[in-house]
Order: structure tokens, then C-alpha cells, then sequence
């Protein structure tokens, strides 16, 4: 079971239904039933759901006995997309060299004309 | 059990070693007795976490028999910084209510003077 917040947070955003939760309370604040509405769900179910959500501190709920309408609270997605933010430099990277690789190809077509891969690739296909 | 690969990103993140793994790729390939040293772990407990780690996509491992490296892959991860992105505006107005409730604050202590707030501290801790 993880109990840092960090690890707290990423296991409530592991699932598809809390996920769309947190993204109807983008737009104000919701009852139970109105957040049920979409999910052809009981109301136990989005409750437990919205239980791991508050545990996680991503939503707060009104203390009103009938109506406890939930609001998001956006804090723990801050500390993960602050974790999320030193690894950008790879995906970036990645997209570099993407980059480099078209830019080569893109040279060896200039130098040697457009139809030198597919030849190759030709050449591939009869060796089969 | 999560199916859909945004899920599977976010649970294979909900555990404070697998994150530590990732950590100590962003400096280079590793073999798994060199991701095992800092954690004080059995080599059979470690490699459990690179296979949640590789299903999710998060890393890749080298083919050679002896010597398997593993390398970061963050693609899923960048995945995960696109979803957590448009919640930024939240904790950003989150900050901005911050911003006008400590501004509303000096320009009262301009007004009233600094010991405002303290007087009705004291007051409130008198009526107790």
C-alpha cells in the first residue's frame, strides 16, 4: 500500500473513472448523483471512487448533510506534475533526435535523390 | 486492474522505488545489480518493479543474456504531463487567490496600521 503522498496521488489518478471525475469538476462543483450521471454507476460505487479521491486530497467535499456538493482540489496535482517536470528533457530529447534523424534522411534524398530507399527497399523485397 | 495505458503509467509511478529507479536512469543505463545497491533490496524484489515498470513502457531492456541495461523510455511520461496540464490553470488560480488575499491584507495594514489583525488575535484569544 503506498503511503507517501506522491505515491498517493499517482494511485488515485490510475483509473479511468476517477480521471474523468476530477475532469467534470473542472467545470464547478458536483453532487454524487450528478457525478454518477455519466458512468452508468451505482451510487456506492462513484462514492468509493470519490473516497479514494478525497483520501488523496484531489477533491473536498461540503459538510451540508444532503447535499455534499465535491469541488477539486488541484494542490497534489501540482507535486506531480512538479515530479513529471525533470524528466522532460527526455521526451524533448527523444523529439531531437527524431529530428536529426529526418534532417539526415532528408540530406541523402538531396544528395542521392528521393528513389534511393525505395530501390533499397525493393532490393529488400526480392530478397525475401 | 488498470487496462488502458494512462492507468497503467500512473500505478507503475504510485510506488516510491520504482520512482527512485527513474530517477537513477535520467544519469544512464543501468544493470538490475546496480538498481538494486541503494535500495537495500533482494535482486528478485527489484527486478518485480522493472517488470511493472517495462509493461508500462517506462523503460526497455537490452537483449544481451548476462548483462540486461536498462534505459529510461519516457514517452508514457510525457503522456501523463499532457493530462496532468490542463489542471495547471487551477493550481495556478489557486496561487492567484493567494496573491489578492495577501494583497487585500497589506492594503488594510496601509490603511488601519499593522497591529489591525493582531488586536482582534488577542480579542479572540480573550473570549475563550
Amino acid at each position: 500500500m503506498p503511503v507517501d503522498q506522491l505515491s498517493t496521488t499517482f494511485a488515485a489518478l490510475a483509473d479511468p473513472t476517477r480521471r474523468a471525475i476530477l475532469a467534470r469538476l473542472t467545470s464547478g462543483e458536483a453532487s454524487v448523483t450528478e457525478l454518477a450521471r455519466p458512468f452508468e454507476m451505482t451510487l456506492p460505487a462513484v462514492s468509493k471512487h470519490l473516497k479514494v479521491l478525497e483520501r488523496a486530497g484531489l477533491i473536498a467535499r461540503g459538510r451540508e448533510a444532503q447535499w455534499r456538493p465535491c469541488r477539486l482540489k488541484a494542490g497534489p496535482l501540482k507535486d506531480a506534475d512538479e515530479w513529471l517536470e525533470r524528466y522532460r528533457r527526455f521526451w524533448e530529447e527523444s523529439f531531437d533526435r527524431l529530428d536529426e534523424y529526418l534532417g539526415e534522411i532528408q540530406k541523402r534524398e538531396k544528395k542521392y535523390g528521393r528513389n534511393t530507399f525505395q530501390k533499397k527497399e525493393d532490393q529488400n523485397g526480392r530478397d525475401k
